[in-house]
């Protein structure tokens, strides 16, 4: 069977090919195995996530024990929790033992406490304390995401029994991750890096020391998540090795879960920019009561927020019962502010995740923001002046005798909302990472909520300046 | 010198190591390259952009021809446009030359086209045509991102064959990515791929025939990157092979640039989402001209729809005169639903992003966001009249005889005005991707927007129901 080729806007190929594989599944369980052997375990996967749900287990079964393993680890989380707790626990132990380290660990904190000692106590001892070691990290560290599958080889060996070792090691059938091979002294600490190609180059009769490279980047366990998928984007690279205090190789984060975290980040800085707490699955899967719980949180905050702009507008009254034509430009004018926040925001918060912005250029931000918010602030005021004086010479609304200082009251105060937006959105991120809080929280109705009530303020004073003796 | 380790807050710790190497120049400049031997380029090109601008070609020279050309490969691009307009066209073309094939070809896309030819027009025959082979290619498809050093091997070889095939194309000093090699027939049509890992893992005597995977994933040269990165991300690839339509392997697309167009990809989404066209140079690089540019047209564009707000508050002017009370919640009101609507967008558009949710799911995602709109609006419009009514007894605001009604006019728009905002912001990307355009530009202030208008017709019509006969 064909593997499918990724498409924009259909369900994967794979998915296709389920019937044809049930069908298989009813008539010679035995052929499965044969039949599928040329798919990538991803696509196996897809075509496991688009068979009725009792039926998976089934089709896992007729696959050998490693293939299901890696199956299981592609599968959506819902699906693979459902299938480990419907299996018993010898089942479901044996076929995570056959998963790599890392996933195994993963696998296992997804699933509820007891389900997971279960099939704990039913794994071979050496890979259940393996299991639990990895466990112990905290998952968005450089220890949670290792594996500890790796081959590595004694500093004094030639070039040539090493290449002998790496051989062995690739027929082992355990499946190491092999960009590189790490060089160690008797005590286990880590002296270099040797890359399979700079091994297959070496002369004949070279020592493994002269091809290794001495200044291994290395990461601690504790490292977060962040900091190691910067470092393979800096450094280019395909895997970390991380090492305890004295330099002991304690496993390696390979490139793949680096790229799930980088997407992991991403999503949570949007969802944080939209104003909600991030959620940590998918949309589809996400419950009804979790989803209320991410977004009412914050959406009750800034809703208290916004409850100081009545308190604006009331101060106000009696100005606003004098010229109620002021009413009018309300939402537009609050709403210029919150727009060009949300702009500078956005900007500062993608910049600082791509660490081209930090803490201490906070001042070089303001300095650019500053004529660019007083930019687009004139642009946007002379928008709103040509409207008023538009509608009154069309006849399309009276604005009364006073239209031209109306109309300049609108436009002086779209120029300093929208200015003040550009530096509050701009600013705000730098403050929440002062005092410890993720910037990402700067949201664009954090920063709309800020600017509406500070808006206000900078409207009516205008309209006071512009207005008094004539209308106010 | 010690590689640096990345940090959260602080300039790289390499750019410290700049002053040392500058007197180094002055001092010893033949000595430069072994003390920087072991650093990684992208530290020395760190080390390169903390100099002054005029000591960088200094600094490129002392070191070996193909690690210049390395370390300007990790050269901020504004930086790197720089040093190759300084430098002579020969001497730029021999650093060029050095650098991979996708790196050249998109190094000299970023140069003023003249300055791009005088480069080409020094370099050697080969590696200018294989350049300009490349930048033909649209810079954003498999093609622009592939390179064209790969290992390939012919079919009927033996293993050991292969093997010593590649061992010597990794002593020729060029610098293929070698994850893996590609087995080709005599036309050169891809027939399969062996991972060194298997090539190792052979037993003695074994054809490359027996090892060799079939079906290999591969792209086209016009897959946008997007697909190739998504095909990346779900298979856990480390290189994919680019195959015309005959399947003869053009080149291959790495890790590396995968993990580049990730990020790419989510700081356009960021930036989108935050109201603006994506700009695709770092803050800071950015000019003051593009900025402007970026942020006024989508920001002019929400102030024209946004005017219409004060349309409609001009149609209810007669009730606002009556009961001027309701104008103090107007902000209020509107940025609820705007925020509502912030969260919903963020989430689909994310969930886009990452194929979790496809355009044929709209209806199961409105089935959702009613409900949790429902619910939301509902804690909100709870708040709204507890806030009223708490006011009116503690003396804090006197609403009238008629607060009662008032707070329910409060609560039930925003009730109204938050589903409708949940709703809206939810349906928006979907829309937008329906008409063909990028769901992302379903942005914050567009819903905002959107529901703004909206939410003032809502408000001002409960206020028409529940007030009518009373205050209007």
């Amino acid at each position: 069977m064909t593997p499918p080729h990724p498409d924009n806007e259909n369900r994967p190929v794979a998915a296709l090919l389920a019937p044809d594989i049930l069908a298989l599944l009813e008539e010679a369980p035995g052929s499965v195995a044969e039949e599928t052997e040329e798919m990538h375990p991803a696509d196996l996967a897809d075509v496991a996530g688009a068979m009725p749900r009792e039926r998976v287990i089934g089709f896992l079964s007729a696959l050998p024990a490693e293939r299901a393993a890696e199956v299981l680890s592609y599968l959506p989380e819902e699906l693979r929790i459902e299938v480990l707790e419907e299996m018993s626990a010898p089942e479901a132990a044996a076929l995570v033992t056959e998963m790599t380290p890392d996933d195994r660990a993963d696998v296992l904190e997804e699933l509820e406490e007891d389900v997971a000692d279960d099939i704990l106590d039913e794994m071979p001892v050496e890979e259940r304390q393996e299991t639990e070691e990895l466990a112990a990290y905290d998952p968005e560290t450089a220890g949670g995401l290792m594996t500890t599958e790796f081959v590595s080889t004694p500093e004094h060996l030639t070039v040539e029994s090493a290449l002998a070792d790496v051989r062995a090691a690739a027929r082992s059938g355990r499946r190491e991750a092999m960009h590189a091979v790490y060089v160690t002294d008797r005590a286990g600490t880590l002296r270099g890096v040797v890359s399979l190609r700079a091994l297959l180059a070496a002369p004949d009769g070279a020592r493994l020391a002269d091809v290794t490279h001495l200044d291994v980047l290395t990461v601690p366990p504790s490292a977060s998540q962040e900091d190691v998928a910067r470092m393979f984007e800096k450094y280019d690279l395909v895997a970390v090795p991380v090492v305890d205090e004295r330099r002991r190789i304690l496993g390696i984060v390979t490139v793949d879960d680096v790229i799930d975290v980088i997407q992991e980040e991403a999503t949570e800085d949007v969802q944080k920019l939209g104003g909600m707490e991030a959620i940590d699955e998918s949309y589809m899967a996400v419950g009804f009561g979790t989803m209320i719980r991410k977004r009412a949180g914050w959406l009750c905050a800034l809703f208290v927020g916004e409850l100081f702009t009545a308190t604006v507008m009331a101060r106000f009254e009696g100005e606003l019962s004098r010229a109620l034509v002021l009413t009018l430009f309300i939402p537009l004018i609050v709403s210029s502010g919150g727009n060009s926040g949300s702009q500078a925001t956005s900007l500062i918060i993608r910049a600082m995740a791509l660490q081209e912005v930090r803490l201490r250029d906070w001042w070089r931000v303001a300095v650019r923001e500053l004529p660019t918010g007083l930019t687009l602030g004139a642009i946007l005021g002379v928008i709103g002046v040509a409207r008023v004086l538009l509608w009154q010479s069309m006849g399309l609304y009276d604005y009364g005798a006073h239209y031209v200082p109306i109309a300049f009251t609108v436009g002086i105060a779209v120029l300093g909302v929208v200015t003040f937006g550009s530096l509050a959105g701009s600013m705000l991120p730098f403050v929440l990472r002062r005092v410890g809080f993720d910037p990402a929280s700067a949201s664009a109705p954090f920063v709309a909520t800020l600017v509406d009530v500070t808006g206000l303020a900078i409207y009516f004073t205008v309209a006071l300046l512009l207005l008094r003796g004539t209308m106010l």
